[in-house]
């Protein structure tokens, strides 16, 4: 198995993604091919202490795409960046699977477009993980790939979702939720009472309405939505949670005693912010292109980005596109039969 | 000025509704109309020794439209519930203004068809008061009145914001925010790059895009945004701090030592938890009808009661709809001439 890895995409570029990946080479014994300026890589590595396990291929690239670039350059002026030619290997058949922590946009871009849509998905969505309170993850998807929807994508998003959990993550029978404003299935706008009925008939465990007041409680394994409300809800989530951590943290400095009640905790709020951060969950998968493509988050410190490529490495070896294929295809079958 | 009380709307009515309005009484000096069953209402009043100040009339009615009624029954069949009889009393012009703790969608309802849409106004919009991390509030309008909107609608709903957000909170010059998924003019889907150039051209401080990891942050006075995605904003700030909490509880509770830092900070915890509550915050106005229509939090205690009533004599007594009203109408001409 080999992953292809954009080494110049996100913000801790290229110590972190290099030391992740380093580190994913010796756990999981996986091939790496990186991508970018190599004389900058082999720098980054010599001066860092940085050893890859298995063989390691390097492809020269020095141009990078930005967060300021349109995601569109990934497939037009910036398609010799880091991130262009990582998605070149992998359409070329040099890597199993691709792993990059830089522009959203350009990576939903050039899954689209150059690895290309499976045959029967009407728009590829990005998929993010969340904490549950109490261990185990859910999927919130779309988180942002695609502003508008009509109810199928929501449909396909929820067969999608449900293949992810079961073979990615490893959940029996997931429970894939549609988030709305009620529980009732005549609750919600157009869009949701139509993808409502839909989901009834999938071939999932659609577990109904959930509204977003339960997200976070970890009622479902995976919660479909558009990618407006997906990323809407995923980073106020986020900034919820950091706005409370920053008044608690107030609260534990206000007087000499609670000063002394925070030494006491302080290592286990730690360990219950670490658990709340998405960027320590991992990846995000774009599901729906032909290829296993893993979106790192961009702020990715070593450690989340090998956990990234641990993600890759299921997501290819597990035969998920395959999966998501044939229900898929049962689907429409399914519809004609009806 | 007279307030007309639903005293048999929400879940702890009528004693808490009763106890709120009583001290609102006393407090603020108003006159307060009831509607519900008299027998009920002196029989709890006698109870718990709870005295009004000021004139108090009691609207005799059996009837009471529960969370499980259909919310257009308030113009129909429980047109003489509590609630349709408050409604009355308020369209009659024997009372100020209105406030009910019952069903969000039934005083919606009520509002739009019994109170009516002020002239110019396309949808009513119910704003909910969120807290800012570090003292004061924030709007969020729509969190649920209308699952669909048009462009021209959020823009109505930024000039309502600030206008309450002006004559009743008493913030100058409030900055009003659109929730989208990114911070630049060209983001997000087209219902929100419309309403961001009419709200770029509004009689408002527009703020221009908010991402909803800022909004828990208080970066602004009041954001505007369709009744569906409110709705799932709403209920999330709420769901996450409530998992956040319980999850620090367990904390707390860990480890013997654990116990103790718990015993010293949890006043100043339990303060936080209180400030973070929504239901503590008060009630939501029903903007864009002719009189004023504030819908209580369900789970109103008699302090959170009293609030929404504080609400509801500042929205009538600083003239908040002939505000809005010259605000719209300046906006239809300003558009007109250009």
């Amino acid at each position: 198995m080999r992953i292809v890895v954009d080494a110049f995409g996100g913000d801790n570029a290229p110590l972190e993604i290099l030391r992740g990946a380093a580190d994913a080479s010796r756990e999981y014994g996986v091939d790496i091919t990186l991508t970018g300026d190599e004389d900058k890589i082999k720098a980054c590595m010599a001066e860092n202490n940085i050893a890859f396990a298995g063989d390691l291929k390097i492809v020269h690239t020095t141009d990078v795409i930005t967060m300021h670039d349109d995601p569109t350059s990934v497939v037009k002026a910036h398609k010799e960046s880091s991130m262009g030619i990582a998605f070149k290997e992998l359409c070329d058949g040099n890597a199993d699977a691709f792993v990059s922590a830089g522009s959203t946009g350009a990576i939903v871009v050039g899954g689209t477009l150059l690895v290309k849509r499976m045959k029967g998905v009407k728009r590829p969505a990005l998929g993010g993980l969340l904490p549950k309170p109490n261990g185990g993850h859910y999927l919130l998807l779309d988180m942002g790939a695609n502003a508008e929807c009509r109810p199928e994508m929501l449909c396909q998003f929820g067969i999608m979702a449900s293949v992810y959990m079961k073979q990615v993550e490893g959940v029996e029978n997931p429970q894939i939720g549609l988030l709305n404003i009620g529980t009732e299935d005549t609750k919600g706008d157009s869009l949701r009472q139509e993808a409502y009925q839909l989901l009834s008939n999938a071939p999932i465990q659609f577990y109904g309405n959930v509204e977003s007041r339960e997200m976070p409680k970890g009622v479902c394994d995976a919660i479909v939505t558009d990618g407006f409300t997906g990323n809407i809800a995923l980073k106020l989530i986020e900034g919820t949670a950091t706005t409370l951590f920053k008044l608690i943290k107030q609260v534990l400095y206000k007087r000499v005693f609670n000063k002394i009640a925070a030494l006491i905790i302080k290592k286990d709020l730690y360990q219950l912010k670490n658990m709340m951060d998405a960027s320590e969950v991992g990846g995000a998968p774009l599901l729906g292109v032909q290829k296993p493509v893993i979106k790192a988050h961009g702020s990715s410190d070593a450690r989340a980005f090998k956990n990234a490529i641990r993600q890759a490495i299921a997501f290819a070896e597990r035969d998920v596109i395959g999966t998501i294929s044939k229900n898929l295809s049962e689907m429409v079958s399914g519809n004609e039969g009806t």
